[in-house]
């Protein structure tokens, strides 16, 4: 928290929350002069995700010439607020010192997010260069799997004893000098360290001195545990309005703290994960470079590929039809297309359902059955639009009777896979966004051709 | 927050956030004794959240089973946590006293939310039922937008004036009755009631009583104004790691503050809506009806009918190709499903990274210029293994060098137009979520098709 005084304006732009372009141009300016004061005065009014923002969006060559121009005054913030590939570039940039110097400033758990993804040899200069203490804290954070709520957490965290006062655990946060920046709660803690309650800052105020933490603490809490997977965190975080939440080793000992904020970016990474898995993506970030995008992307296409060769090749075993009826290779894409895209609906309500675990065994076969009525329903639906539509097309009333009734098998189909596949990839283990897409639309493109191309041949040949 | 000794077990399940299947059990015995007390019990160590969860998972009969045994017992936070569709179910089956004194119990921005989606009888019995002060004060937050920081807001904050120190306002603090349930911090206020600085919990209970709280407070703060729209205020908790932020009125005068735990769910809200969007999907929730669902999904598979229609009728235009080798036909939907695919991918790097404002005008041409590069190396790459994959099949060079060069026109116009579409819908002032995946397929298909099947009539015949 800053104590700066720079006037709060309000301001009535469009957007009030992006860095205006006067800002933008005092950088430029400053770049192209050389002027570090100059630089050092555009930036001060920013926050700094603001100029991870700015970093990310500028060109390489831009990003260079800020790192060098900035320098030591280089914020420890804008690391943390910098995307992976940004911020591997910056720190490569970053003398050894000055890095050091940037971790030391933050808080524990923004030290392992960021120390977790240097360079060994970056990693190492920075851990030696820490204080004794603070390097072994941060080495047994390290030591925790990834993505899970003990590389999360904030390792200081304000305690205090059973038998306290309120008066005393204000004179106690008055005489410490190294309170975390942003907690919400003091966390009750017996003899054994052992979390048993806690009590929000603002019901502490609202009590006497002498009022015992025991009478005014909230026993009601949850905690998390260290190897507890940081979507389970995020989810606990959503689900229970929680601000912040103790964590606790094997042995039920306090070790940390995770806040709200963090578990806010959790749930924003994990939601745009599954976004991003539904549409054939993986980790990629929008500062990636072309090459290294396009390898990203390549293996999921790769998969879409077969997909469409068994699609091809479903359709080859009907040659002679389509030779015989032309309008069938006319029509065929549009049973493939519906179906495809009423499985991705279904399949879409179905990741995002088990993400919020709104959809459980509790009600799965109910919404299965309710998917695969939806499924008829609108296959039915269109299967009269598309009948009426190729009946005025090429006038041929059983072609347009056996689209109809290809329409609803795949349709109908689309609904059942599309709730099946993600349901079976979740039992199995897996991420049910992952490749569902995939197999669903492989389900739907060899059905919607087999069928509508099989019945074809028997009904019009 | 409870003061109820309820001791917290570390559990050692799979998931420990879930309901277990005992107190399922237990709710189920409940209801078909018809036990209320036994009902209580059962609900006793549950949470809100996860009440409100069985509720939604539950079939109509037994939800309507557990309102009537619950009865006057039923807890306004359950019905906060509810979705919609269910939430409407269960207020039309409480009484009204006991829906307004649900309603009572709420902190003021729940109780906006909840009365919001009222049907005008319930609303009006619920606001002609509270005291005159809280309805006057609902009445006015309900004026604000839908959607905007005026209705997201809490009304109850917790203000001190610039000359209190420390001492004052922990005096304050402990002489109110009304504090709101959740704040975290003291918003310093002028005479006029604008905003002018904001001092965390954390920081007054670290210094001394005689401390002037103009010293400690933090002037840099960011204020949200009541008509800010609820996606703008999400973006700013998540973009500045905010916990809580004041709410001004058009005069600058406070009105309000804002919680992260609103933030959040605005932000999960707008993700999951983004990801809907993009598969077809309006605003349905798990527990809606068939019909309602069937006809929600409708209009979306129209427009894809009408896309699948425009690529009919481009197949149409090359029937003799067809006719003449019929290979094209077996071939054609790879085309337009590679395509798609690419399409699709670049889309939704291009739809997340502009609800996160990572695309921006400072950097589209770049993005643009990449997804293009992505698509032709890509293209290229997959032009190879298609060319080889029908040369194998079919034995026509010819033909493998035909798909290969509508594959790499495909997926460049794929990677151009996956980025275009979403930057124009955004410059139009829409959400560039909707509807710009059906553009972007049929861009695709229309291409894919016209390029292979009218490049084969040019090469091949």
């Amino acid at each position: 928290m800053s104590d700066e005084i720079t006037p709060q304006e309000p301001e009535a732009e469009e957007d009030a929350f992006a860095p205006r372009a006067e800002v933008l141009a005092a950088i430029r300016a400053a770049l192209d002069a050389d002027d570090r004061a100059a630089l050092n005065a555009a930036l001060d009014d920013l926050h700094a995700a603001d100029i991870a923002d700015i970093l990310e969006q500028a060109g390489p060559e831009d990003r260079r010439r800020f790192v060098a121009l900035w320098g030591d005054d280089f914020d420890g913030e804008v690391l943390v607020e910098l995307d992976e590939r940004v911020r591997d570039e910056v720190t490569g940039l970053l003398a050894n010192d000055v890095l050091v110097d940037a971790v030391k400033e933050l808080d524990t758990d923004d030290q392992v997010y960021l120390v977790e993804d240097l360079d060994p040899p970056e990693r190492d200069a920075v851990l030696s260069q820490l204080d004794a203490a603070d390097r072994i804290a941060l080495e047994q954070s390290l030591d925790y799997e990834e993505e899970t709520a003990g590389r999360l957490m904030q390792r200081s965290v304000v305690t205090a004893p059973l038998h306290w006062t309120v008066g005393e655990v204000i004179d106690f946060m008055r005489a410490s000098t190294d309170l975390p920046d942003d907690f919400y709660e003091v966390i009750i803690i017996d003899p054994a360290v052992h979390p048993i309650g806690t009590v929000a800052l603002g019901r502490i105020m609202s009590h006497p001195r002498a009022t015992p933490l025991s009478e005014i603490m909230n026993e009601d809490f949850r905690t998390l545990r260290v190897t507890d997977e940081q979507e389970d965190v995020a989810y606990a975080f959503n689900q229970y309005n929680l601000v912040s939440a103790p964590v606790v080793d094997g042995e039920g000992r306090l070790v940390g703290v995770i806040t709200i904020d963090d578990a806010m970016e959790v749930l924003e990474d994990e939601a745009e994960e599954d976004m991003k898995l539904l549409a054939g993506i993986g980790d990629e970030t929008l500062s990636d470079r072309v090459l290294s995008i396009a390898k990203a992307r390549f293996p999921w296409l790769a998969v879409n590929m077969v997909n469409a060769i068994i699609a091809a090749l479903v359709i080859s075993q009907f040659e002679d039809n389509i030779q015989a009826i032309v309008a069938l290779a006319v029509l065929m894409p549009i049973v493939a297309s519906m179906g495809g895209n009423a499985g991705t609906q279904t399949l879409t309500v179905a990741v995002r359902a088990l993400a919020t675990r709104d959809l459980t065994s509790a009600n799965a076969s109910r919404i299965f059955m309710r998917e695969t009525a939806v499924g008829l329903i609108n296959g039915a639906g269109f299967a009269i639009i598309a009948g009426v539509v190729s009946f005025v097309w090429f006038g041929n009333p059983l072609l347009s009777v056996v689209l109809g009734v290809a329409m609803i098998v795949n349709m109908l189909v689309a609904g059942m896979f599309g709730i099946l596949v993600p349901l079976v990839i979740e039992k199995a283990g897996a991420d049910p966004a992952l490749a569902s897409g995939t197999f669903v639309t492989t389900v739907t493109d060899v059905v919607g051709f087999f069928s509508f191309l099989g019945l074809a041949g028997i009904v019009l040949l």
